[in-house]
């Protein structure tokens, strides 16, 4: 059976939209590309800075309140229901929690194909790349580069410290086959 | 029972995201909020300028091809899984095909609550909206704003050549009530 | 002879960006413009969250440091000399410090022709436009509505409470002549 | 005397943007920083796509046309006279005419200290990243990774094909002292 999801799973500026990005022009089908800024531009304007909501620390952390996990929720089942729907689906995550973050894309996923990928970056050179890019909140970066894969289960790693995203990319479509 | 989605259909530059933004600010739960961008940014690069994806004439004119139509088919499933899974939904459509369009939502949403609100506006004022706004190509506005209405069923329709955005949103949501 | 430099002044979500865009398309010959986003945008990041910098305060207030007027005075220079140098130049700017940012443009723009035009907006229509347009820090609308406005020269001015930007660009590009 | 303008030249996707930001954060004094975008920008829409205008041709080629140098001509004096009125100046420049760009600079920045960098990249890792970026106009990348050089006479090159932008920003700084 063919791969239904792929969920790429890293740190802010560790490379994951350029890779779905690269993924979608180098898989034979087209894919739909989703990731967590999707959610987060859906979401009423008041919880980008509120208890409820999501919030930006001073030093990039991200912390999340109880309405944003419930509109999160739905969001997972929408994307779940677009894959059983027949589209190939690619999700460009960070799993905050670890496992737990991973825990529940696998219930909503549940009985799909689904591809884990991580996307590393030493913690280091995502910070370099998040000063190039000028429209993230410094300091995320670093926040996020190990915290995000704590016991999280690949089926596939790669790693843009040293890689460009388009060879993460013919790396992750390979491995499809 | 409480409305669970809400489908704005109008031209562009008729006025539809304002109105969504606005909603989400005055209705009393958190409701996500989506717009034909939000499927279009999730296409393949590819499928923006080619025949089986969507094309933009010069004169504004839009067209969709078979593949646009297989993955926007699954998007629409997956939004109304977001219902179902108790999120409120705000979708910010473009009814290209008039009936047609509306009855590939109605298929998707059946046993949720939907409110259809027809997002009007004189194509001269569209027309300079778009102008005003500087992001969109030009035409669209006029070339949109009656077409997106033919054969559509609404609960409600705003005017917004005479109406701010936040008005029509606050109509709005005194009608769900 | 002929206006070379038209110099917008209004609150944040008055509709100054809008009514530049409809000049550019009015006005017989192509204008440059430039908006007070353009020289933040050439900053660097640093600046745009510290005290030498520009800060923007959880209530929507603008605080502007001493660097941040450096360089603010060398951007007005280079927008002065390029109208000098035979393009026709529109700057749509928020004066707040009322009288005392125009002495600053005054200064800069001696010897040319300038067209000062005030952009009013009613504080609670603004506010409202400030949510549909979803990207502004609420609050910098009303606390702008007034104070951008005190003790400034105008040659013209219009009001896009009740009047849409083409329709202002229209009016104040007939005053040219 | 310390430098006064840096110009980053190389071809879309080199990374020049990036670097320029780079700088902005490692260098000691504040520099404002401009790309060819806010030029464009600052245009009317109607230049983007005219004959007087630019024009970008379905490969990625760009083509210029009168009206686009006589204002281009007026930014580039503007430029060099906030150059002159004391700010830093970072220039991140595509020259599409090789030697004849860069002599259209040279003669607006007379008698200011100037630093010339060229930014080379790989035409195929630029193709690449163009891919990964997914805002540019595919070919761009490829089409000027060289003809952007022809010519031109560097103070430094850097090659962003294996450096990082942050890397290639402290190499330029060092330069500076």
């Amino acid at each position: 059976m063919a791969a239904q999801v792929i969920v790429l799973n890293g740190g802010s500026s560790s490379g994951k939209s350029g890779i779905a990005r690269c993924l979608q022009a180098v898989l034979p089908d087209p894919w739909l590309a989703f990731g967590v800024d999707t959610l987060i531009d859906a979401m009423p304007a008041s919880m980008r800075a509120s208890d409820a909501g999501i919030e930006f620390a001073p030093d990039g952390e991200v912390i999340v309140g109880a309405e944003f996990r419930s509109l999160e929720a739905a969001w997972i089942e929408g994307v779940a229901a677009m894959a059983r729907a027949g589209a190939g689906v690619i999700v460009d995550e960070v799993f905050l929690g670890g496992a737990a973050s991973q825990q529940r894309w696998q219930k909503a996923l549940g009985g799909l194909d689904v591809r884990w990928v991580g996307v590393r970056c030493e913690g280091g050179v995502a910070a370099a790349r998040e000063v190039a890019r000028g429209d993230r909140i410094t300091g995320m970066a670093v926040s996020q580069a190990d915290v995000v894969h704590q016991g999280v289960v690949y089926d596939l790693e790669v790693d843009t410290t040293h890689t460009e995203p388009m060879q993460c990319a013919r790396i992750i479509a390979a491995s499809l086959r």
